[in-house]
């Protein structure tokens, strides 16, 4: 039906602009891959998992819908040479939270699975960047780095990205705003123990601690510290509800690959390699507000903390210090 | 922390752009509402469901991504009265087919559900289009319709509109082009006996029966034949592999909901009321080329077909007719 | 071609959802309608001018890129009778600013235009919202809202958002971030007087006035001075450069037509009704940060401000009384 | 105020993923730049022109609207360099067509400018695709052919893809529909004589011969010539209503800028190297269907052409030929 105009050099083989690789079909996975497609950020999807079955039928049933949609061409396979050369790997295998669970105690059922992965990825794709979302998300990115022998620019982990983004919902809900003009950051440990940095919470560059919500409440630090309850618990609410979440790290997972793939510059609280910063000491992954671009990590911001910030900052670099230490990595 | 000018028209109620309900939170409701968010395409989103729990968990997930997405208002109750002032009422409820059950098996766990539903919506929304998913789709549309009391362009059912964007994607496949430069139309009844209008199937306007794809094969009428039974069989081993359908179909309600709320006069093949058409004699619903805007069914295109083509759809009206005669409405 | 259902409510007169008249098709208002067009705000476009021959030409450009547009109807006349029911009616009618012309020095070319063009809007769009852009665009702002006889959360001038937006520029390139990180609003009179909110300019919530750039050059109050300077003389040098300015008042018109349409209730510094705000006790419009919304202005924002920036605004609100009250509306 | 993680790999010499150069930044220039940045199609913009202050001021007129849009690295210089590593060189520059003026007639202001030119985009981006808007067209594409000394894949102009969306503008607007389901192409000569492929037009795959429009008039081959005249026409009537056209060919480019970038294989009427094509044997560029991806050029495709339509290709490519034998390449 086509043919080559002669003298053309085809095929040429120029790398194609985006691809990504994910990791796991699941709930979580396959939120993350649908939303990068519908969002337009990518040109080839690679899947992968251990199911066959399931593998096969969520990359038909994306594949079907290529009349709605600017063509991506999807693949997938159970082996890793499907994810050569791809731009992003997004790691989501792993066991599901259950109900209860902490995210620490969902490590020993992982750690042996990315012994697996992340050595297939790093030989199909050695410039990639490897963005893990399993839980527990931040000791599961020090051993994805340490795994991968990768420089730590180009290991991510997606940490508070979506903590932030409820906190966020849930203030601009109260004062009836758009999220996008409360500004502010949740660091640390993605879950129980994440440190919202609220001196530096603003609302269109209004502290929110100085100015009254729609119904004309002020809050103070304590009525903070609930919505602080409220962020944790949103996670397991959801879960408790519908028995896993999917939608909202599917679209923080697509925020991050839009800053890393089109070189956004944009500044996102992700787990990176803490050590260095604001006082912690040990090799440990922690979520801080970090500029991405199409390198990975550019760099830490310095933002404002108080002593007591710092504080949980360190006790939690302790605690996960000690984990990994029971490790054999 | 905002204060109203003094002598505005607050609150001002005019009509906010763009609202649609979401009836059903299973795998298919779910895909056709996060798609239509993450597309743009609405300003209000209201889900409704008996099951409480799974609903506000959906509901929360969505809102959670509020810092990644442009402000949506996302609602959710088991009472119609969050649907009130829709543009359109998806439909998605209904039991979820079975592997190797028909369609029209589904019908009987389906019809009373749909007379709880469809005056609820009704009420709340008198101006509303109803746009309906579920299985068998050509019959519940035909159900609301009669239900409803609605003229027949404001109820829809979503039928071979999916089935056409799996014949196109398969077709581009296999001539390794973009399934946007693939244009047929599969007609009909959605489902088994879906009638694919091969005459009119062309790649850049080429027929497809007079070119070759890309190992060189030249395609016949019986190699056509394969090719619908492939379309058929892909909802099938979708289900088969994963249990359900979901992307391709919330991808596809999306298009349609596109085309109605944004006035594209696009042409869909679409469940309409049939009676009048190509020969049809009956008050049935069946997937014809349909001219969607911001007012529903604008007209159905006079395409040419084929006798056979013609008696397929007749025979398909006969069944259904003699089905929905047994049914007490 | 198309046969309507017998038995549909056609011509069904429900309101399109978007609908927005660009008055004066010179380089701003057509980057303004471009902008829109592309960014798929709008469903219907009406473009009114007095120049026949341009204003067909403009449309016909337009309508021309069809093929590669979302279905948009585009019309334009020099009748307003075209902006019947407009959603939003945007005014960049209005001589153009010349090369070191004072924006003020442009009223008197302006004021008669308005008494024709106003009234004309208000007839056949008596809900609309009016977006003012023409210059010197506070005065005339006031203008519309007298002459239109509208409660002021309906007459809206673009104002400070572009100021601010190039504010935003230049410290992102300073400091080599995405301007979405940096924020931080101008006030006051668009131009020259305008006001910039040093203390509440911040970058991923750090104060600009705590960090260094790129360069490791940290800033004072005086440098920041100059930043000023050079936004003020952004436009300046822009209209010595090319002649006028478009490219970035149509987008920031087209993210103040979003924000509007689509219900955002985000904050942006445009030019409201200012009276009983920051101590202001006079008829004048200036920008202030605002929440939009479907409504037009929802509220005005209580930021902080310092003893000088207070006095600033005061200082440009009796200016634009003094010069408003010279004038025979 | 950002901290590089010890370890890092920075600067990581990755390639961004997409660069675009334009060259000339005339009305028709800086439509395709914006129009490409505004469909998010870039992530870093190079202009180039001789003119220092206008290529300054749109610079900075794209800059200042930095908080709108996604970041884009924007630059812009008389040298070449700056064009370094582009993966797609638009070239606009050139005279431009004067009321009246036959697009032929243009060539001999345009020769020596394109030598000039073309040696310094292959310079600095040896492995860019050359994409040319300069009228004439498809002999300023076939120079820059020869002058580049790439193979042909990568040197295309923009051709009859402009005419093929204003001649399915026109027959959308007669039949109602959208002109997104009007399939056809125009080919051969941009301009005058280019040649409609009649046989092959279709709405929604139902020939436009066989059908009546929204008057309930058919069409006859007489009355498509009339529709004929009115594209050829619809480029000399806007430049005659407002000086040049604009709109249009900037999105016109944009939609094959996608195309290319995003690797998407759609197939557009495109000026290519046409030697061996349906019989013309001339080494003479002329628009033909052409599939489109990241290498380029795929390959042509091959409609069904009449014999007239056959041998009016033949007489351009003859009088192409005639005109290129009097050059001095």
């Amino acid at each position: 039906m086509f043919t080559t105009i002669p003298g053309s050099d085809l095929p040429y083989h120029v790398k194609t602009s985006s691809k990504i690789t994910v990791v796991g079909v699941g709930n979580v996975g396959m939120a993350c891959a649908q939303t990068c497609v519908t969002e337009g950020l990518v040109d080839e999807l690679a899947l992968v998992d251990i199911q066959a079955d399931k593998l096969r039928g969520e990359m038909l049933d994306l594949q079907h819908a290529a009349a709605f949609l600017p063509r991506v061409n999807i693949m997938a396979d159970s082996d890793y040479a499907v994810s050569e050369g791809s731009d992003i790997c997004i790691v989501t295998a792993g066991a599901r939270q259950r109900e209860g669970e902490s995210r620490l105690s969902l490590l020993g059922r992982n750690l042996s699975l990315f012994k697996s992965i992340i050595p297939q990825l790093v030989r199909y794709s050695p410039d990639t960047i490897l963005l893990i979302v399993s839980n527990p998300v931040d000791i599961l990115t020090y051993l994805s780095w340490k795994i991968s022998g990768f420089p730590p620019n180009r290991v991510i982990g997606t940490g508070t990205n979506l903590d932030s983004s409820r906190l966020r919902f849930l203030i601009a809900d109260k004062f009836d705003v758009n999220a996008h003009n409360v500004h502010g950051y949740m660091v640390g440990e993605h879950g129980d123990s994440s440190v919202p940095l609220w001196s530096t919470l603003t609302i269109a560059n209004m502290p929110v601690l100085s100015i009254c919500d729609k119904d004309g409440v002020k809050y103070s630090r304590e009525s903070l510290q609930e919505l602080h309850k409220m962020v944790v618990g949103g996670a397991y609410e959801v879960i408790k509800l519908k028995g896993y979440t999917s939608w909202a790290i599917g679209y923080s997972t697509a925020s991050l690959v839009k800053s890393l793939l089109r070189d956004q510059r944009r500044i996102h609280p992700v787990s990176v390699l803490a050590k260095g910063f604001y006082g912690i000491d040990k090799d440990v992954y922690l979520s801080l507000p970090s500029q991405l671009g199409r390198a990975g990590v550019l760099g830490v911001a310095s933002v404002q903390m108080i002593e007591e910030e710092r504080r949980k900052l360190h006790e939690s670099s302790e605690t996960i210090w000690d984990i990994q230490n029971q490790l054999q990595i």
